[in-house]
């Protein structure tokens, strides 16, 4: 089966210089893939001149005439900017012409126009932002990570069906477990919102584990964490800074003088092993869901290396049909039909 | 001046055992301080003699013959353990017998307990818990921990007059920059509760810089960082975690092989010197702010080294009369009273 994504090509702290490259290396790994470049076709082309791309029947590009900036309020993005880039990929996804659409735009603005133009599957309140973090035995996906800074508990057992399906699908877990992130694991613990979300969790057919706490994250005691976006982005913005400092304390420690940094040329190829396994990289890529279709955000910051993966992520999503599988999963029972 | 820190010796999970050589260690460097061990006699004298500890003028037992578990709720430890060493503790502090109370027993049973001894001080709708993180140019003091789930944005406000009194005495910082932790740093980013304190806050004489986002955390760019207890519960333990992984996986990468445990050797030097700039044994120590009086919590966990630099923190802000300083600046001022 053909898989085309729709990749804002104007997205991202560097646009077309990054998701050009990017482009091409993903096509390149994926012969069953095609892309569609959205955005400014001279910024476009002059970038695959610049990579001295030749014609590719699998790649082509699409015209889209505005850019939404990394700052601008995602109301503004969706009143006036019609024709963004991002608008205009998640058209070709609502439109049948792309199955998936990659951003590494605007987080608020993607968000927002995302859920107008594609809308949210039956039974599904609000979209959700997840994505898989590393754990000490594989990786959690740890939703919502920033799309709703106030949420009912019903959103949040919304978020752990969405997080079960894809975990199921993902990583072929048959019952991937559930933990619900918290101050504490014990029942007293908690706002009243977590306490209640515990509640329909444990009565929800789901395989609820239970009350995680912080740095249960990265034990991986459970498949699927879910948590309000308010939280999720804090612990996932806190962890990001605290591994860059416990980078640049390492760089510091090993160049302080001669001797350091002979021995830090010594233990490189361990240290490099190392940073491969919590290469931030390895997981750019957060999945919008909850929504009509796959969209796949990046990180603004990300480069070609970073982006390729998240047009895999997105590839993933696609192949393994989430919208489709959430909204089986959402449909009324029959016997909830009858009643 | 002598000062006098009563030691909840029965908190914790080791008990006396790690208690009773941080407190014989925490005197033999501290020529001017006075302990009180508080527990059960036997279990400490029994310590006392394991560790061939002479008699020391410094150092006291005060009997209580409870312990409070450290998985008892709060609400029953406050109600049913009158005599738990916790108590005790703090008793003395009230009856001022103590000038401070240390303990690394049950978080929110000491919470609930200091609380219901001490009282709040005057101004001071709830106290909160606060600790110094390592950032990349030194250390910023963060609160809440998780004393309060719920806040309101006036509580945030509170919150960050006591950090910046902290942050201005032990630091000894002119106008200490206070931080609110947000999900971004645009205006319109953020949940009610965070918005309004933001009002509060800019019109409010602190020296406040506005949001700081996780990452921004361990960047360093405010002294203070404000948030509700949820929030601060989760981005506490979430690094916890992170830096265990971290700690795990560079062990395992060192351990591979013969070859790479002989890069290990080579460059443990250096890793030493990274492990203590971020070894939590030395940001051990979280103040209970907001009391009438010093309230010290441990970790759980902690060894009698990190316990020891809970006693120092609890010596420290004896010694900057932190609890004075709070009342002085909450004080409705002349002009608010002619109001």
């Amino acid at each position: 089966m053909t898989i085309t994504i729709a990749l804002d090509a104007m997205g991202g702290d560097h646009g077309p210089r990054v998701t050009v490259s990017a482009a091409l290396a993903f096509l390149e790994a994926q012969p069953e893939a095609r892309i569609a470049l959205v955005g400014q076709p001279e910024a476009i082309q002059a970038e695959l001149r610049r990579m001295t791309a030749g014609p590719d029947e699998r790649l082509r590009i699409v015209p889209a005439t505005e850019v939404v900036r990394m700052d601008e309020p995602p109301a503004q993005a969706l009143r006036s900017k019609r024709d963004s880039s991002m608008r205009v990929a998640l058209n070709l996804v609502r439109e049948g012409h792309a199955d998936a659409c990659v951003s590494a735009g605007n987080t608020g603005a993607l968000m927002a126009v995302a859920h107008f133009v594609l809308k949210t599957l039956p039974g599904i309140d609000r979209p959700a932002i997840m994505t898989a973090v590393p754990t000490l035995n594989g990786h959690v996906h740890l939703l919502d990570l920033g799309a709703n800074v106030e949420c009912t508990a019903e959103h949040l057992r919304q978020f752990a069906v969405m997080g079960t399906i894809v975990a199921a699908a993902v990583d072929g877990k048959d019952r991937p477990t559930v933990g619900l992130l918290n101050v504490g694991v014990e029942d007293i613990k908690g706002n009243e919102v977590v306490k209640a979300a515990a509640q329909l969790l444990a009565r929800s057919g789901l395989n609820y584990a239970g009350y995680v706490e912080g740095d249960g994250i990265y034990t991986g005691t459970t498949d699927v964490i879910v948590c309000d976006g308010f939280v999720g982005n804090i612990a996932l913005k806190t962890s990001e800074g605290l591994a860059r400092m416990i980078r640049a304390f390492l760089k510091e420690e090993f160049g302080r003088n001669a001797l350091t940094r002979m021995r830090g040329l010594i233990a490189r190829p361990v240290l490099k092993a190392f940073a491969r396994r919590v290469d931030p990289k390895r997981y750019n890529g957060a999945t919008l869901v909850g929504l009509n279709g796959v969209v796949v955000k990046s990180h603004g910051s990300a480069d070609a290396i970073a982006l390729r993966n998240a047009l895999e992520v997105a590839l993933r999503e696609v192949r393994y049909h989430i919208p489709d599988r959430i909204r089986r999963e959402m449909e009324p029972s029959p016997q909830r039909g009858l009643a």
